[in-house]
């Protein structure tokens, strides 16, 4: 990676500079609270799973104008001299309260909560919202589909096909938190301890004289982790090619690993070679699949018991396919201990600080329910979703590591009641809004209704 | 941003990685070509326009193996030391034939080429389908919004929802190169030389006790350069307020610069705003227009004439939300003076090092055709659309500037037939495959049939 030219700290829209300059000029230094929250299901979407957490604190701990950047501002001539001076000092000095990484919640529940002098708290939006609804909506996209899989092995494939680098490692981090296996991007493997994985491409097939002959070259370097492509020119030759060597690489003590389909009818393809690898005595040797899949169509395999004992999933999974964005917002709720809100149609904000509550039932998943911050909890049982992840600038407590997030993502999606985990049409969860918020609710509204349109 | 821990030579599917190794232990060397291209148009795209070469070519001239790289792939205990070694002093020597970028093209034509030995054409693979799909994925969509605008003033407010950090600093240059008049991205302005652009949030607004207020605050930091936000509490209420910090503007010297519509029907809100804004006397006051828009938006209120003079387009153009992927491939074509293929089902590609000549009609696109690289032009008016871009690990010359590509993209749309740019089921462009390539295409597979299945 070239060295970058402007700190993350630029990563804002210019709103967010030229207000804070107004903000600045005007004296406006109070304590401000900004809420974020997914405001609708994208489509087919009964849950959302929460990420994007641990790249915010880093973000937070080193935000900061360096000389560079206050520069570019100072020649854009834009800016007044002595904010740019006050900006140069400036650094994350607020308060952040959030779910835990792999929370599952549900729309309209503020994620996240940032308190601080409002300049600071408005400042850091773009970035706060581009990373949490990137890795929110792959992190989603990523546990349907290892809900499709059904206990099949999931790998990631996408990092040709995401959009852009930081989504590919981005979403290596968020499948291996939902349960992958691994994931073909050796970057983000080291970047993040996730299991690398890999098989081989069409190219190294066709760059031999045979099929046979690459397949041969491969295992003499691999010869005990290796997955034979077998479609490249005929999937059932492939096959036959990938058994002789298989037997051959048998004889001299090794196993090969499994093939791959890549192309054609994947039931029939997987039938027909389940039963040649086995009739070749060879039933270790699994059988993976790939090539444009996406959780319809692992759960079609899987549910008429195509022989797949792993997926590799990429492009569909990778963009999110079906459901590229959120409707998402980073919304101020409270400014100088005054609960604010705007009206505009079709998006009114629910005003305050607040928290979620979910009150259990058999399954943890009873129903969640919206409050003002500071209010008692619903029932003796109910469990706070929002915790103090920063306070003063300054992180409360370790993060938890990549693997406990994926432990306790699984134990949680596994209580996660069936009817909402439907890949089409789920069940919808009850989220609640006490009655102290929707009090509270219609206090504010009406006293900005009487003062702006009285 | 935090320095990285890992050289994008490492953002790489393993198997770039194993497939080098078992290339290397098998003496694998010879000169190898991959050819990208895309398969099939997303959906309703009859065109295509190419970006991405110019990361792709810094990463080429950065392209090596550091220390921490070596050690992680040495501590997986997956890889040959000696391999290791020689992989460190690895750089690209190969060469590359490209599209220029900004360049509208069009389903199976090649758009780069890149020779080498096979190792190092191999091993960038997945970083060059990245950014080049990443970047042509985004500069399509742009030229659509472009279109459906038909002259107004496009701005690109995408940066929060973006799928990531990286997506949204390509997404501002692309949008520059397509003709956009700026974003509100500062980082990806500052580094691309892109005017920043920015109007104000809601959060300004409802910081203060009232909206008015708000109002005065901006305009005293930015007495020239203020676009109110109209809508936080209703937007005609929140238009007279508009008008009178405008006309207060006024007298003070100063011109109010716009109003954003952001909610509502922008289509009667326009209307409405423009006669209130006419009648105030501020005619000069202009009418920008957002929230949640495409290009099927955007056509729609232009083909009606509402009178807004500007739109700021976020989301949906920032994922290409309509079509956030495309079927490309990189696959090699020849091997050590071999043309290639594969046969995989409904994935065959053409063999060979190609060139796509360009049959000018009057508008400049009157057919391309698809043919061997060393052919003779089909016409004598032909233009080639691949040229050379690296020699032997060497840029050929300098890379146009953004400003350039924006200028020749702008000359090239203008020619490009009407048909071919409706948003909606558009024209088909005309693509020959020469007789040379259909005859090559043939031999090769006849080869591969009888060598593979016969």
């Amino acid at each position: 990676m070239s060295e970058p030219r402007f700190s993350n700290a630029l990563f804002a829209d210019l709103y967010e500079l030229t207000m804070a300059q107004a903000y600045w000029q005007h004296g406006w230094q109070a304590e401000a609270t900004f809420s974020m929250f997914f405001r609708e299901y994208p489509p087919d979407r009964g849950y959302l799973v929460y990420a994007g957490l641990e790249d915010l604190l880093n973000y937070l701990d080193e935000f900061r104008f360096e000389e560079r950047d206050i520069e570019y501002l100072r020649a854009s001539a834009r800016f007044d001299d002595a904010f740019l001076d006050w900006l140069t000092d400036l650094r994350f000095t607020g308060s952040v309260r959030s779910m835990t990484e792999g929370e599952i919640f549900f729309a309209n529940e503020p994620v996240v909560e940032v308190t601080g002098p409002i300049i600071e708290a408005q400042l850091v939006e773009t970035y706060l919202m581009n990373q949490i609804n990137l890795q929110t909506t792959l992190a989603t996209k990523a546990a349907r589909v290892m809900h499709a899989g059904r206990g099949r092995q999931m790998v990631e494939f996408a990092a040709r096909r995401t959009q852009g680098t930081d989504a590919a490692n981005k979403l290596a981090r968020v499948t291996y938190l939902t349960g992958f296996a691994g994931t073909s991007n050796v970057q983000a493997a080291a970047m993040y301890g996730i299991p690398p994985v890999g098989t081989m491409a069409h190219s190294f097939i066709t760059s031999f004289p045979s099929e046979r002959e690459a397949f041969e070259a491969y295992v003499d370097s691999f010869p005990d982790s290796t997955t034979l492509l077998v479609d490249t020119y005929d999937t059932i030759q492939g096959t036959r090619n990938a058994i002789e060597v298989g037997l051959a690489l048998q004889q001299r003590g090794h196993r090969l690993r499994s093939i791959r389909l890549d192309s054609g009818d994947l039931l029939a393809l997987s039938l027909e070679c389940r039963r040649m690898l086995d009739d070749a005595g060879l039933n270790y040797v699994d059988i993976l699949a790939s090539g444009g899949l996406d959780e319809y169509d692992v759960q079609a395999l899987v549910d008429v018991g195509a022989p797949i004992a792993g997926f590799g999933v990429g492009t569909k999974l990778g963009v999110s396919a079906d459901a590229p964005w959120t409707d998402c917002a980073y919304k101020l709720v409270e400014f100088d201990g005054r609960p604010v809100l705007k009206l505009s149609t079709g998006k009114e904000t629910l005003a305050g600080r607040k928290q979620v509550w979910r009150v259990p039932d058999v399954s943890q998943f009873g129903l969640d329910v919206i409050v003002p911050a500071d209010e008692v909890p619903p029932a003796a049982d109910a469990i706070p979703l929002l915790h103090d992840v920063v306070r003063d600038g300054k992180r409360v407590g370790a993060s938890p590591t990549l693997a406990e997030l994926r432990q306790r993502f699984a134990e949680s999606f596994a209580r996660l009641p069936e009817p909402l985990k439907a890949l089409r049409s789920p069940a919808s969860y009850e989220v609640g809004i006490s009655s102290t918020q929707r009090e509270l609710q219609r206090q504010v509204r009406d006293e900005v209704v009487a003062r702006e349109l009285g």
